[in-house]
């Protein structure tokens, strides 16, 4: 099989690096093109990282050579790359509107930005939660004049430790009222330089710009309904969200504490929990995608686990792991709950974005 | 003004060592005697500790060449101190045993540990919320027949962040319900050797064992009401604890949502929570106690604050640090408390437990 | 192939669980055989290292269910594993003696630890230094009449990023008179529960019991010679080593200043240096070897490079990584060299050892 | 005795912010004026820090209110305040001019800056070492034409922790020929934000740009000698640095190794350095200035000491603790020293700079 030539925007910044390191030995998908800011334009990859490559000891080799464009310049890209990723890091309009521009020039793009994420016939997908949502793509493409081009994106990595989880006891039948989640999240969700070394030894920061704004509304939108042309939000569950930034590099921890929309004879035991959560499987492992978990959400048992450093990297980096199941005084049950995020919430899981819909054929 | 003499029990342990540390220039009580193990009698302190001396770079003059007790002799410390600072490490039914035993030998036991914090005619004081709690001695010294001797406790250090603002909310008039508090502890509270850094590079711990138990339990005891001989705990709130250890040194972060119990109309606005805690102020302000903050709830403004490594010392570390004051989906309202662990939380907050005493004349 | 049935003593520490997962799916060793103190024996391995399993997620399958035996048993291993892979932690003279119990039962030993080091007919390996070293093993049989058993070490992880690099350059004509390393050691060279965090956290330890001892000694034996049954030290180079703890998870960096044995003219460029680097090859490199890294010696010319998050796991962390190759004002030339001191230093330079001997037919 | 009033520009930055926590209650000077960068000019000191106060939990008082000037301008600051602490952080060509702008307006400059080190009549003062290298300031003004304005600066941090012990052996008879040294430098070193935590979790960086050159090259003008309006620089001793940054808050640690320039039966024996540091006292003691250290260099015995997070504060962060005296296989001794980076080798040795230019009647 010929791989599809990909681009990738933003691709000197950490989770363009992430994309540019998870691509480089990918079975669908091969990187051709990469751009950057003005400042990097005209360099090679290589130099244009010189000193900054933070993703393992060496870039891979393909890319390497590859002369780094300029982001903006929306014209160099067309006819090199069939689709692109956006790892892009500018002003929130700015990403819009420039991803927008791909779109109209037949390049599809799957982002990892925010800036789309609350247009209304934009899907944020988690593609084991809502695959779905694709089916949206016709009327954004309607409703700009698009031939080949959209936009698709995916939602912030705070939430991928515990949306998994909650989807699957919604889905199998044990609708969430309301949740109260505390987050302990990695360092490299904030990119690079990202957070000052001063404030994260012996110390903590319970505080992250924006974040739990969009751990709170975005997972409505990821439960949501298409309908109209529009995703619908769904209406619950009310969350929130209390996020703090701690001295790990990578993986965001969430301690939950949940209560169950149900009649209390109706709510089901711990041990039902667990079964929903290890047999919980979806689209991506149905359509076997290559970046796809085989079991998306695993369940440990030690007393002292989910631990950022031993199951970050649990299936590719692409599990969600749950432990410390327990009841809760206050509502109904707790756990914590664990996820990469700058794999399953970042760069790999805005790769398997783009296999669900390339299986779809959307970029035939 | 003649110093009292006093000894700390479990003196080489790093709350005793901060116990050492503290009373090192207190303007009550002098140090002049030291117990631990029998692997460290007869020792000088010096000896005892050399090459994990853990607090700042020198052992304080006046302890350094005190030879160390077996703290199982209680006999050695008659006659020695007027009351003992318990910081024993050792199985909860032994310290149970040996502290009763240097009570019934006249000797007060001032004990941060946990082996006597249940025993029902014991007081678990915070001074600033149930200086009162102390009236329970009388019935403790009657039932075992003890003239001089008793015991006071102090509670786990992980509620000490957020009991303050809680009490104070209550005794204004807001009664809370139930709330969620998610814990980020600093190592310290582990003791020595304590964490393995392995587990805390890179890395948090999402459990602490017995850690959530104390923490929801201890706060309706402290709550309580001294009647009949007993202290007979308070109803609410109920609390749900998630206790995480994360790497920081001192000074332990609780990101707290909690629900009044009051109609909606008669819950406090923000601006009169923040009042309420400002203006807090209680018995040991009153007495002017050495070791009492001046204002024992600090509220700070900025977005990213309290943080342990800018707020942990604040007030001399016996002031609790309250930010992010606000309005939470779920209940009523969430924020961030911080205290020092070491200081409020343990050695300072028994030296603090000791002045009230020594001010009510329970050392007399 | 069939592989090889194995065994791995003190299989439940940090090495010996470092053994187990590299050799999970080792081509020519399977694990089949554990033990460990008489604490864990009678346990499965799952059960004796709950909780602390600390080398990424999950045990792997094919050892979860072996019962662990006694280490100290041997007659339990007989027959059951053609050799073992000591990774044992006890006392260093019961190390020794249990190690030569197991070699006179017929099992070969491939140890890790330090006991038998200085036995002077026993081969300390680094194979692609002194691969000739193991033509001692037949005086070694024969001084103990030893048929099938013998006893081969590996040196100390401390040493290990820079000798390859040294050595290297003595084999391409450039003697070394003497070198002054300074070396930032990670945590994980403690063994588990190993450095407390406390120590750990903004601070580093300037000091590692034995270990600048063992740096500067063990660099004369493995660049000695086999003559007369024995291994006679080099007499070159002079080492003066700094050993300090950094709060790092795996990877030794070592900073090293170092004086050539050569007038003046004869002395290499660095760009030479470069290149003996760079093209070193040596017999695990021409036996392919599984273990073996491709390149030896990696050279970055990035000015802030080797770093330990970043260049550890070069090449299976099998890899030297050197980097800051400049002129020295005291001496000749300084550099930095890192090395990941669990795999190249540990437990993989073990298997590698065993990969060795296995090709040279030490196991036939 | 009426305080004299000082300014501190670059009053935003960390160092800066460092002065102003150090001086609220000093002695003899007070902070009446702030000037920083345009972009922080016309708010108050409070507004401008809002957020990025990083030095302990509150702004002192007396500066909260204060409006921050614009440090271009000069006018601004003329009879406002009798003399500034230079903390910018601009443009090295840049600060060279303003701190001289500064000066000509007969506001001397006590800067903390690198940029006018190397001019050759400007004195690069550690008060226990060179305090007569104010003789230069005649030169200096008289040059310039300035009246009451003039420069002096400090040297690099990194290497003050080795500087006091070097000198005094010096200055007791012992030359030293040359010294290979290898520093742990805390990240407080590099302002803020400074390195970024990704570099700092689970990392070392072995490379501070500039750092090495400095070190090696600011020894020698400090030992340096004023002669014919200059300081000549010493020849000796040779210095090879190898400068790394770790993750630590504060507190530059130094592995030195030494060879003295003096035949074999001169030079001294252990006890005899440790007799030479231990007994070392200079000009800022016998002036008694403020700031000064009680006893400059602290001698520890712990094996395993010096350590940042123990040692750095000892006598007011302004000691250098010295450990692991013992011989070197490669040079005659080796130890470990130690000092506070932003203490005494920042702001602390700043303000004792201007403690010691006060005590000479520099300011009048």
């Amino acid at each position: 099989m010929k791989k599809i030539p990909v681009g990738v925007l933003g691709a000197t910044g950490m989770v363009g690096q992430r994309y540019i390191y998870l691509l480089a030995n990918h079975p669908y998908f091969e990187v051709v093109y990469t751009a950057a800011s003005s400042r990097s334009a005209g360099k090679t990859y290589e130099q244009a990282v010189e000193g900054r490559w933070l993703i393992g000891s060496d870039i891979p080799e393909g890319v390497k050579k590859l002369v780094v464009q300029d982001a903006s310049d929306v014209s160099a890209a067309k006819g090199k790359c069939r689709f692109v990723f956006s790892a892009l890091e500018m002003d929130k309009d700015a990403i819009k509107k420039l991803e927008e521009e791909y779109a109209s020039s037949d390049i599809p793009v799957v982002s990892n930005a925010s800036a789309n994420r609350w247009t209304e016939d934009v899907p944020m997908l988690i593609p084991e939660i809502n695959p779905e949502h694709t089916d949206i793509i016709a009327a954004q493409k309607k409703r700009h004049g698009w031939n080949k081009g959209f936009i698709a994106v995916k939602p912030n990595c705070s939430l991928q430790s515990y949306m998994a989880p909650i989807f699957a006891l919604i889905k199998a039948g044990y609708p969430v009222k309301r949740m109260i989640v505390t987050t302990l999240q990695a360092v490299s969700g904030a990119g690079y330089p990202g957070v000052p070394s001063f404030d994260m030894i012996d110390n903590i920061v319970p505080y992250i710009g924006g974040e739990e704004e969009k751990t709170e509304k975005e997972c409505l939108k990821i439960l949501g309904t298409v309908r109209n042309g529009k995703i619908e939000n769904a209406a619950a569950p009310v969350v929130a969200a209390h996020c703090n930034r701690v001295p790990v590099i990578d993986g965001h921890t969430a301690c939950v504490s949940l209560e169950f929309d149900l009649p209390q004879k109706d709510k089901p035991s711990l041990e039902r929990i667990e079964s929903v959560w290890t047999s919980f499987r979806s689209v991506p492992q149905e359509l076997k995608l290559p970046s796809a978990p085989v079991q998306p959400i695993r369940v440990r048992h030690e007393t002292n686990r989910p631990q950022p450093a031993r199951d970050r990297d649990t299936d590719k980096g692409m599990a969600v792991t749950v432990g410390r199941l327990r009841e809760c005084p206050v509502f109904d049950i707790r756990f914590v709950a664990l996820s990469h995020n700058t794999k399953r919430g970042a760069a790999l899981g805005g790769i398997l974005n783009a296999e669900l819909l390339y299986a779809k054929g959307f970029f035939d």
